[in-house]
């Protein structure tokens, strides 16, 4: 389990034997079944997870009871309440598992040591948050201008594979649009 | 100028003054004039820009000639194509100036030289974008359940005193709401 996450480090980094041993040492593995949760609002959050099988939804309810997806964890994603962990404040989100899951949990603690004494996991985590911030604002930037569809179809680019483990209901909320208007998409695309 | 610029990475990293002079050697100090541009759609982009003074707008324009802003940039931010940036393809955006502006421009090949020769720069550059994605999360989330209130609120939170620099129109365009709703919400909060 640990070498699928190394092997994803090793993308962008070379780590020696003896610090791929210390890294291992350092991450955690958790099992999460189908509708249990990895976090749960109002928590305080300190670690970080990199799953390793399964499907998980991070998601926030609002005052109405509304719940609003704002990212969906599959196979090689990271997954946390960011500003949580970051801001060391409660939890906003729920973390639920949509499928059983194998994640690998690496505490904060632990990764703030870790930087000291082997820094070119700066340059990893720098790499990671680049790249997912770049993700982030293509997908500000297809809110702000894209039809429905088109951001639908962004969608499956986004999450190959994803259609048969998640339902309509989810990527509707996900995308903020009716059941309706999907129903609608996926006809006039022939899916 | 460039002191500006270290005062602000110095709050996350401890530079030595060699380093700090080796920094300031790749750094170049560009001025841009109010209605000019810092990047246009189509060129490639090799700079990273962290402004010193002045306000600019990173815009897209759709097919049907609409502009949607994506990003204000305002003393002590960053601004760039990041995904141009980063994956080395042509700009989707427009930079442009809202004032006559001063920014520090870093090319990614001497930042990349940097991060070999002085490593702590990773770190720096891990903070920037981990924050830089959390506030992004942050503003995903609002639109996906805030009111239009709330989201306007919020707004001026994230740019400070912005409201004399920008239009309205700018406002309405960045919260993809049209410039009656923000008419209204203006009125309903009393401002």
């Amino acid at each position: 389990m640990k070498d699928l996450l190394l092997a994803h480090i090793n993308r962008h980094i070379s780590l020696t034997n003896v610090e791929e041993e210390e890294f291992k040492g350092i991450i955690a593995e958790k099992k999460v079944f189908r509708k249990s949760f990895l976090i749960e609002s109002g928590v305080m959050v300190n670690e970080l997870y990199y799953v390793v099988e399964g499907c998980l939804k991070a998601y926030y309810v609002d005052d109405l009871g509304n719940k609003h997806i704002l990212q969906f964890a599959i196979e090689d994603w990271w997954i946390t309440d960011f500003n949580a962990l970051h801001n060391n404040i409660p939890a906003e989100l729920y973390i639920e598992a949509i499928e059983n899951c194998t994640v690998l949990a690496i505490s904060t603690v632990a990764l703030e040591e870790l930087y000291i004494r082997i820094p070119k996991f700066e340059r990893f985590f720098r790499i990671l948050y680049t790249n997912a911030f770049i993700a982030l604002r293509k997908r500000v930037m297809s809110s702000l201008h894209r039809t429905n569809s088109i951001r639908y179809l962004e969608f499956f680019e986004r999450y190959p594979n994803i259609e048969r483990r998640v339902t309509n209901y989810h990527i509707a909320n996900y995308l903020g649009i009716t059941a309706e208007s999907l129903c609608r998409i996926r006809r006039d695309l022939g899916m």
